[in-house]
């Protein structure tokens, strides 16, 4: 068996994933790192070392015009060769905001709408010790705590993303749900490991031009900046990524037992339990907290964050931050509550556009 | 009052340090750092907000022939024209290995002694915002832990550098003095800062040719990979400097919650005790136990520490792993010990070349 599949199924032993009666979605785009997953799946099945339902899901963003036809017309042919189902999506993307994000939420509603339609365990990246250390790269620039820092993980639930018909609105629900989003390839494989197998299986693999597109950060750090910190530590990927790795477990710890020290119930934080943690432990909390109740912990920035810390400090009582989004955090009678803001009837004009 | 004096008096007074009937020792190079740490003692004295005994300490490495001689000098000039007193070392540096480091110690061992001598409360270095942020990045490149990625603290107790009489050697012992090594520049100022300063008070400062060296990881660091950073993220110092602070507390966190969880006697360790750790937690407690037995972690890598993780976890009992300098880690009675291993009494003739 070749080390790329051996390493493949080590890992998927160690991740604790089934052996049979399951379903997973492979995410495929048609570039080295995904076709690389697919081959390691067609031989597993082959072997029978794995004896489970495979579905290959690509998702047409609709960016690149002609290539992007040509990346779904390779991704089906190399299905139909390797005799795997296939799902397929297409959206056009807004072009408003960070492009790289709207294009990720797209993708991965299909491939939760398409796990949750085929009742599949899990969703499978092909994210590489590459794409870890870039991440933590990116990272690290924009200031992330140990949180961020821990990078991606090999194995964590999915957020429901089918809108509960009796929600009133159509916003993705804070439910985790039952799929896991599995990344069988991010503790072990470099990007050049599954370029290798494809050139060994003789399997070709498609360029995504965005790839080579200095506008983009990620683009730039793996093209200027992760070249440059080669010079220092050839093996600067791997030291990255084993970083990230242990910043995420460093970071379970201080959950656990910030968790341990704290009565969180529903939307509710008792002050004394926060005030008597380190601020670094508190800020953990505050943020697990915020997560909690609002499913993210999207458009907070450091100072609502530092307006928390105070609010909690400050001997007026009653007081109450504001959030984005018609939300809030009120202090009342020794304890945080988050509220969501009632939302006036008759909205103003400008309503749609916040 | 100048804002840089200003937010040097706030942070002595968040360090929690004296304002009166103390010495402290402060270390000036000559550099613009070091120079604006002397003008903001010179100015605090005069004010009478620090009623303190200052002593410039200043070592000559002896490296840069005539430039190392008019760098004492300068320091000489500008601690009689500011009323200090001064104590002066001198020393051949070995250059043998590494000789940023060499260099350090011998400086860190003058220091040392100086206050002793003059029993002094602390040592005042002049290290940065900048500092920190470049010895984050050495450390990230190198792969540290959490441990590392903390960086430097702005407060710390020193280990006492003069032999004890009664030791059989003459290495430094591992006893934590009363003695802090205090950096009051660390969490708030930039180089420019310290640049600014001595421009806007007409005061030299001295340039050393080493700082220009790319020979240097550290010059490479602050003149090749920190400008590109800085393309990313105009803050880079500031949010590499601000990682470092938030992870060195997070570590501290964890450490304290280690401790809890585990006792340790002396020399030896209790294999329940840490078996029930994570992993990250058990290598950190692993580490502070070594450190408390060695006096420090030098010239141990990650396959001692695999090492002595296979030994915790492996069926047989009465195993050893063999670490540097004749020191073994032993497992006996459910418990781990530090051992130093009996040293022969006709040594090789390598012996002392180890």
């Amino acid at each position: 068996m070749d080390n790329f599949i051996l390493n493949f199924l080590t890992e998927w032993r160690k991740l604790d994933l089934p052996f049979e009666d399951a379903t997973f979605i492979a995410a495929v785009s048609g570039g080295a790192d995904s076709v690389s997953l697919l081959l390691a799946l067609y031989e597993l099945r082959r072997m029978k070392k794995l004896n489970l339902r495979f579905v290959i899901a690509h998702y047409n963003h609709d960016l690149r015009g002609e290539e992007s036809e040509k990346d779904e017309q390779f991704v089906k042919n190399l299905a139909s060769e390797f005799g795997f189902e296939l799902a397929l999506g297409r959206g056009k993307i807004s072009q408003e905001g960070n492009l790289e994000q709207n294009a990720r939420i797209a993708r991965y509603e299909f491939l939760t709408r398409t796990a949750e339609n085929l009742h599949a365990q899990g969703i499978l990246t092909a994210h590489t010790l590459n794409d870890q250390a870039e991440t933590f790269l990116i990272n690290l620039i924009r200031g992330s705590g140990i949180d961020g820092l821990g990078g991606m993980k090999a194995v964590r639930s999915l957020k429901s993303q089918v809108p509960s018909p009796k929600s009133e609105d159509s916003k993705i629900q804070n439910l985790k749900s039952k799929i896991l989003l599995v990344r069988p390839l991010l503790n072990w494989a470099k990007r050049e490991d599954t370029e290798n197998i494809c050139h060994l299986n003789n399997i070709e693999y498609r360029h995504d031009s965005m790839n080579e597109n200095l506008a983009f950060k990620r683009v730039r750090i793996r093209k200027v900046l992760l070249p440059l910190l080669e010079d220092f530590n050839p093996k600067i990927v791997e030291t990255l990524a084993k970083t990230a790795f242990l910043l995420q477990h460093d970071f379970a710890e201080l959950k656990k037992s910030a968790e341990q020290n704290t009565q969180s119930e529903n939307n509710e934080l008792l002050l004394k339990d926060i005030k008597n943690l380190s601020s670094s432990m508190r800020q953990h909390i505050l943020r697990e907290w915020l997560k909690n109740n609002r499913g993210n912990l999207r458009s907070l920035d450091t100072k609502h964050f530092e307006a928390i810390e105070n609010l909690i400090f400050s001997q007026k009582s009653g007081k109450k931050i504001e959030l984005p989004n018609r939300e809030a955090v009120v202090k009342e009678d020794g304890k945080l509550f988050f509220r969501k803001l009632k939302v006036e009837k008759s909205p103003p004009d400008n309503y749609n556009q916040e």
